[in-house]
């Protein structure tokens, strides 16, 4: 790590941009640094061992927060809706819980999961396969609202301002995120209070969030407080510098949007404290976990027990949660003594599926590369 | 990371102890490792800024899971005590919520907290600083319990089991930690149901798990279904060979067992993404933060700007919620621009204090080295 000692100061005083350092690619072996490490205690996965969950507990769900957790006081909290609309309004979360309740269970996954088994590797959030967790979130549709607000007929981005603020490759900033017009007036998408059924906590949005079904995690902006309608499209750091799939530094890319689609298996029998390789006990075993997709419904399931070699079919559980929260699959096993990886890839409805080896891109965004579970069965 | 398929099998077949890697420490320059960032992206700290809340919300206390979380039915649960008792009891968790009733504050610090700042670092959970957190435990007291199981003159040692089960260096185990019998019969051990209120979240050890208030976490056993009483010193894994201070591989070393002092700085102003160094306007600036000591109450706090050249002492909040929870402390300071690192060190009532310089250890235990808080204070 780069520490204040080694750097220079300009003759006219620290800056701002004194804070951030140059975004990176590791080197061919280079293992992770202090700096990868420091966000990697912060923003946690999910334990694997809780896709036994339906619904993510409290302090399971993944968190990847850029700045700080804002203090919000929610008693007067108020949410601005301006730009270009008829009809500017600001609203209490007092006056949004007596709108129309809705409550979803969506999966929500970090558009960098994966980012650290990529080769090279890009210098963030160090994510391996644990970035997801599927809440029950409950708010008002935004759709409502945003017509309420009287949006006009050449609005082309709707801007989503959070309470959090901070310094990102030397633009300070509060986290701001676009979305087109049309998918911020998609019936699902919602401003959540609630998650699970009890207020939000600090480190997912509290007092108010956005939730936007199917998208990677940027777009749920937390600690909501404005939206703003743009006739423009919105130019602003996280939609046209950071989640960009893009091949190189000067490649303008792609925006990231969807989720695409992954299966996890929850990892059968006990665990090494350290190496997180598996012993299971020989004999019948039912290999289970959960597979979702933004794109589209998840429609299959493979399993591999050698690494990806080969693949047979798992059986999906109904689509009882609706469309945006993940679908549980299991698959009956029969384990002899011998090593084993295991994996699963998701099929959607769209064709998208899970590769073996992953595409790679500069900001390590939209992985979905097939997890890999050592499993020791003893001999007994 | 080794993979299975570098390892050869013998002969009978694989066996449990294939899932182990020797212990290790990392060769001198060694960045983090697969494994290491495999157990932070699961096992996470307290983002520095949540130190803002006396009682640290769920899901931003720190976790320290060796192996699974179990999952464990509050309905049937039962707690068995047995061993040299003249009375061998089994209570449900219906029984022990009957029981008298005492919530207390307690701050609970993992043993290995700030591991990964040692040189060389011991490969293992690579904690910074940030494996701490404060919360309301609600439970029963043990000791009368024992009591009334009939603790013979001749108990030397009481055995916690848990529900939790896997494999370290080879050895597979429940997770069983045994304390001393004048530490467990102290009248501030709980068996404990409930956190800041509701009832235990599963990574809390869900529905019951022992609190020892001043102790590192190894000894707060969570899923705590057996409690057995020895006349003999307890020989198991987590005592006789982990959580030990030792200066080498072969030293028996002595156990570890209350927390040392320690404070921590919440960090003023804002931070970078990546770097987490903050930006701090320049202007007068209350520097705040926690202190702690599970070997007698903390009498004074000092704070460093400059990477601890010099101290000045920091005001400490009344110690209102009890003898084991953590005390605010402020400082307040008028931050021209330039660079700093903030620090601080807690001294407690038997003396002990804080180094600015850590001596080593192999397992990285009971470390309480003076956090580096990076801040720039930008010209205006």
């Amino acid at each position: 790590m780069t520490t204040l000692d080694d750097r220079t100061t300009s003759p006219a005083g620290p800056t701002v941009a004194d804070v951030s350092d140059p975004s990176r690619l590791a080197e061919p072996h280079e293992a992770i640094s202090a700096e990868e490490l420091q966000l990697a205690a912060r923003n946690h996965g999910i334990p694997l061992e809780a896709l036994r969950y339906d619904v993510t507990p409290a302090g399971l769900h993944y968190l990847l927060i850029h700045y700080d957790i804002p203090e919000v006081d929610p008693a007067t909290h108020a949410l601005t809706i301006g730009g270009a609309v008829d009809r500017p309004l600001t609203v209490s979360l007092a006056d949004l819980r007596l709108r129309p309740r809705v409550t979803r269970q969506v999966t929500l996954e970090c558009a960098g999961n994966g980012r650290a088994l990529l080769h090279p590797r890009p210098v963030s959030q160090p994510w391996l396969v644990e970035a997801v967790g599927n809440a029950e979130w409950t708010g008002t549709p935004l759709a409502p609202l945003l017509r309420e607000a009287g949006l006009g007929p050449d609005a082309v981005d709707i801007v989503f301002t959070g309470a959090d603020h901070g310094v990102e490759r030397g633009v300070e900033q509060d986290y701001q995120r676009a979305l087109p017009v049309a998918d911020a007036l998609r019936e699902e998408v919602l401003l959540a209070y609630e998650m699970n059924g009890a207020p939000l906590l600090p480190q997912h949005g509290a007092p108010l969030r956005l939730i936007v079904p199917g998208w990677y995690g940027m777009a749920h902006v937390k600690w909501l407080r404005s939206i703003e309608v743009r006739t423009e499209p919105f130019e602003g750091y996280q939609n046209a510098v950071a989640y960009r799939v893009r091949q190189d530094a000067d490649d303008p890319g792609v925006p990231v949007t969807r989720i695409e689609p992954r299966a996890l298996v929850r990892p059968p029998g006990f665990p090494d404290f350290m190496s997180r390789r598996r012993v299971l006990r020989p004999g019948p075993c039912t290999v289970d976990g959960r597979a979702w997709s933004g794109h589209a419904p998840v429609v299959g399931v493979e399993v591999t027990t050698d690494g990806g070699e080969s693949w047979a079919s798992a059986e999906l559980d109904p689509a009882d949660s609706g469309d945006f929260a993940w679908r549980r699959w299991r698959y009956e096993w029969t384990a002899a003594p011998g090593r084993y990886v295991l994996g699963a890839r998701a099929t959607d409805a769209s064709g998208r599926t899970q590769p073996v080896e992953q595409p790679w891109n500069r900001g390590g965004f939209a992985n979905n590369l097939v997890q890999r579970v050592e499993v020791v069965v003893p001999a007994e």
